[in-house]
């Protein structure tokens, strides 16, 4: 038996979590609240302020987080952190903000830092302490060491990765996620999916992580119909975002793999949202992985419930119904990604080895069928 | 769905893991080394020192830690660690150890303070940062923000508490417990076991916690027939460690219960080692709390794959058979120690409210029939 395991960041789950433990706010002078224009609405940002009012914290918003943010952006938040001399950051959001609030913790500490040396994993002071507040069910990133920004010189996304972006805190409160549109939900869902296969199935799972697995595979599954009915009450929407937590929780250890190594292009050269991108790659991607991982990739089917790949298949295919039309893209084009994905280092942690036609055979199989 | 979860420590599981993880030692310029006698034997220490050597990291072993630690034991500590300059400690060992390490990080960093207000659970300067390696299978210390010392002044034993005193890193190999003597090993599996069902018990107890509870106690029950007959090769050995982890992750968020504060008296007054203890008084424990909390009482046992209480104490009492005479106990000394029990704040963990004269009748019955 060998394991590692290392999760640091204190986990607040349920409704009103923050208002009820605004004490562990306290971890600075001033604040970079970091979010996007859409993560406003749902109640969190206010929840915040409250709480950083109630402790005479002081705040400065950036609210300027694009979808899938790039180093210029991040570049930007970084700026206004230094000029408002914060001493910690609180993203608020999808993916996107949290993984952006990472990415400004590390430079608002380095100023001399280009954002380009993110890709290093390597920097000479501490990041500003950073506190997650999750207002999707999908990315996980409040629980992770990564934080994956679009790298126009490789025309994809790329992650970097350090034990130090891990937030300090992060608050779970699914009111926060309950006015989602549909295509967010659904979309964000396929991501937490994906994290939880691809966790499984990399070379770096261990058991000790079985839980997270069995707990959020089951609770996807178990719900899958209610999103697809549109009746999300609020304890629907609490065992999503319990999913996507321990989807985060589990990929902190094991990575990603292909799926995220090729959903990238996807998002990066047709704008398809990250998670939807991995759902229309995950059947493909089992069926690919059979052959190494045969009662792995049973399991997982039996712990969604599903007899076999063509049924999560039909399922995805389902779910995106309403929000995706079929993507128009070329052969070339896939070929074009499969070169780009081929280069991801997150190839490495799929078992069975990987070829740039292996690739290309998935990008096919899964966009023609989808 | 509501539940805070914080284990902050880097946990390392597997053999050899000191050796392959070394890097994780490398927390500051000099080290205090906190172990006992008897824990020097089962190449711990020579891992660790060989760690520290190939890193250039000085070290200074104290090497007093007596048995369940008292204030004077741990002030003796501190005082070499600060002699020596030390900036980080790493406590190896069993529980005795590995919470006076947590003491003396504590004391260390703070040199007027006197060891009595370690139970008030505030101090200063942040404790130096402890690694932790436990040489038995049942603390659980390495994983959590409790340390438990001899508190003479109460005549029983006291914990306290601090988020700074998680260890940062635990390195768990299960060779350093392979040579353990039987009735070390029955003992510390009691205290693991009790762990479990009280964490499971505990009014702070949530859902999300329950794989360790499942994973935990599964693991002790497969195991125990092995512990009986003396063959414990190293995989059974990492079960058993590996379900002592569980345990600590478990109170280290539900705290202990009713056991704990009743077995602290036995250990203080008769000597009889901790996990021991709790292990005599776990059978009239459950049933006491069946009237409230009957399911989570038959789910333990089934957990167990134990048909009812009466079997678990004979199951109890048959691994205590080599290593136990009954105790010698008056009625007017269980009435005291119930009196000293009732006031520990841990009592309040339990969901049926507890009076003294329960506490009583509890020993009264578990004493008899061990």
């Amino acid at each position: 038996m060998k394991y590692n395991y290392f999760i640091p960041t204190r986990i607040i789950f349920g409704e009103n979590c923050i208002k009820e433990n605004s004490n562990y706010m306290t971890i600075g002078h001033k604040a970079l609240i970091v979010t996007g224009k859409s993560s406003r609405n749902n109640g969190s940002l206010d929840d915040v302020i409250s709480a950083l009012e109630s402790h005479g914290i002081k705040y400065e918003i950036f609210d300027r987080v694009r979808s899938n943010p790039d180093l210029e952006n991040v570049s930007e938040g970084a700026d206004v952190a230094r000029r408002a001399d914060v001493d910690f950051v609180i993203g608020i959001g999808g993916g996107s903000p949290l993984d952006a609030s990472k990415a400004i913790a590390v430079l608002a500490a380095n100023p001399m830092m280009d954002a380009e040396e993110l890709f290093s994993n390597a920097f000479k002071n501490k990041p500003l302490p950073i506190i997650a507040v999750p207002t999707t069910a999908g990315t996980g990133s409040e629980v992770t060491p990564y934080s994956i920004l679009t790298y126009d010189r490789i025309g994809s996304k790329k992650n970097f990765v350090s034990p130090y972006i891990f937030p300090q805190v992060a608050y779970l409160d699914a009111r926060y996620t309950i006015n989602l549109p549909y295509s967010v939900t659904v979309d964000t869902m396929l991501d937490a999916l994906s994290h939880l296969i691809e966790g499984y199935l990399s070379v770096k799972y261990s058991d000790f992580y079985f839980w997270m697995v069995e707990k959020g595979l089951k609770g996807l599954s178990k719900n899958y119909k209610s999103v697809m009915d549109g009746q999300l009450d609020l304890k629907t929407r609490e065992v999503l975002l319990n999913s996507s937590l321990l989807g985060g929780m589990l990929i902190a250890h094991t990575g990603t793999s292909i799926v995220h190594a090729m959903g990238y292009s996807l998002t990066y050269y047709k704008d398809i949202p990250h998670g939807r991108a991995n759902g229309m790659l995950l059947a493909d991607y089992l069926k690919f992985n059979c052959e190494t991982d045969g009662d792995k990739v049973e399991h997982i089917l039996s712990l969604l419930n599903i007899g076999d790949i063509e049924e999560l298949r039909s399922i995805v295919s389902g779910l995106l119904q309403r929000v995706d039309k079929r993507p128009d893209i070329s052969e070339s084009e896939m070929a074009h990604y499969a070169s780009i994905a081929i280069q991801a280092p997150n190839i490495a942690n799929n078992k069975k080895v990987v070829t740039q036609e292996d690739l290309f055979k998935i990008y096919k199989s899964s966009l023609m069928w989808i």
